[in-house]
């Protein structure tokens, strides 16, 4: 067994905690961090720029193995004590696994659309945990790539746990000039559809959503900004026979998602 | 100003947090709890059997107003100190609105369900957020009733707080035994379909869903039992192009729920 590390003032352990709690942080270290044995394990696997593995005494007693497998023993690793566990953990039954991984290079909108492709576009989204199952839907359904504009840090813990490591997977760019983004959508001829709660909006179940197709949905207590709805090819709305308040943003994405792709 | 209350033994706040906490505390007093100002706010509006109200004191002087109105006053209330309020909240940033409220007699599926309309079932589903969000969508799609089979608690806070009030508008029914629960929706001519991942399934996009029907959800891990889901009238598969792993139950649910629905 390596040496246990008990004190909160370790570094690791404190720039673990440093870039757990501040966007500015990740930001200036290029790092995020990492938790829950599925989530490292599919970053370790799909090779996804783990710089730091920090696992607690009786998490490293029960995943090592399963974690650290053939040409991955390479990747520098701590053990922790339990009770550090719990300290830095985000969760209250926290299986002790933790990690840190590069922020990848931040792909603008051309670099990860083409002609042809389905995508959806989160634009002012605040809630990490709707963000991230979004990603995660989009994901499952087989969207071509999720586009983030003026909405919540993509690598903060929150949004990266509800992703369910489909950060890892899905094609994912970040462009908040609206200008710049309306302007690399046009380039590839996609039709933008806003969605919002307009009675005059098109009804989805009337949209065919063939060709190249952005989906733009909006914040989740406010909706699209009127003029950005405007912009948008056309407007379209989920046709409800209950109480509208009731959808949540990411219920609405999902089956605006499932629309695109069907 | 009330009298404030700061103790936590406070008979009232003692059993706020009883209620809260378990299970069997709700079922012996025929209690649960709310919290937040709109839950709250739609269970007085609804009429929905709240038997106390308790405001912290910030709450009390933001909120009592609203919460007050006309033929409400007679709702009984306490005022408690900001920092009792802070330890009976279940989240961080709490609003300092609490309420008891009389569980509703359980209605069995023969009560909430006739020819002709859309149910959803949920079978063995164990994450109260989700089950939360799925009787949220439900409401929102214009479903006819939720059924619950072996599910998690529906009046564990977590749930609660999840539907956003849509518990108090939603027809909901308990039914852990399945041979009755097969029987009650045979006798209404229910078309039933178990959402499943085998490729044998039938794809939703080929369903009609026309006349009575019941989509069944299992648990959120290792999805329905082999015995329920063969015996439902059909299987049935969101066909899915990406990483079907990535697809949690209550998103499928939702759009088994919109495919129902449309």
């Amino acid at each position: 067994m390596e040496n246990i590390i008990t004190s909160k003032d370790n570094p690791t352990v404190k720039l673990y905690q440093k870039l757990s709690s501040s966007k500015k942080e990740r930001l200036q270290y290029g790092l995020f961090v990492l938790e829950g044995l599925r989530i490292v394990g599919d970053a370790l696997r799909e090779d996804s720029g783990i710089t730091q593995l920090i696992l607690t005494q009786k998490a490293h007693e029960r995943f090592s193995e399963e974690l650290l497998q053939a040409d991955l023993r390479s990747t520098k690793t701590i053990v922790i004590s339990n009770e550090l566990g719990n300290k830095i953990a985000s969760t209250d039954a926290t299986q002790g696994v933790f990690a840190m991984c590069r922020i990848p290079v931040q792909r603008k909108v051309k670099h990860i659309v083409s002609s042809g492709g389905k995508y959806l576009v989160l634009f002012g989204l605040q809630d990490p945990g709707n963000v991230g199952m979004m990603i995660r839907t989009a994901d499952a359904l087989g969207i071509d790539g999720v586009i983030m504009s003026g909405s919540c840090d993509l690598y903060s813990p929150k949004v990266i746990r509800s992703t369910m490591g489909s950060v890892f997977r899905m094609k994912i760019a970040i462009e908040n000039d609206a200008d710049v983004l309306f302007s690399e959508l046009d380039d590839i001829g996609a039709v933008t559809s806003a969605a919002v709660i307009d009675k005059d909006a098109k009804p989805v179940t009337e949209c065919t959503f063939e060709g190249t197709q952005a989906v733009f949905i909006g914040n989740e207590g406010n909706g699209l900004p009127a003029d950005i709805a405007q912009r948008c090819t056309q407007k379209v709305i989920i046709p409800m026979h209950g109480n509208i308040n009731s959808l949540n943003a990411a219920m609405a994405a999902g089956i605006l998602m499932w629309e695109l792709s069907k």
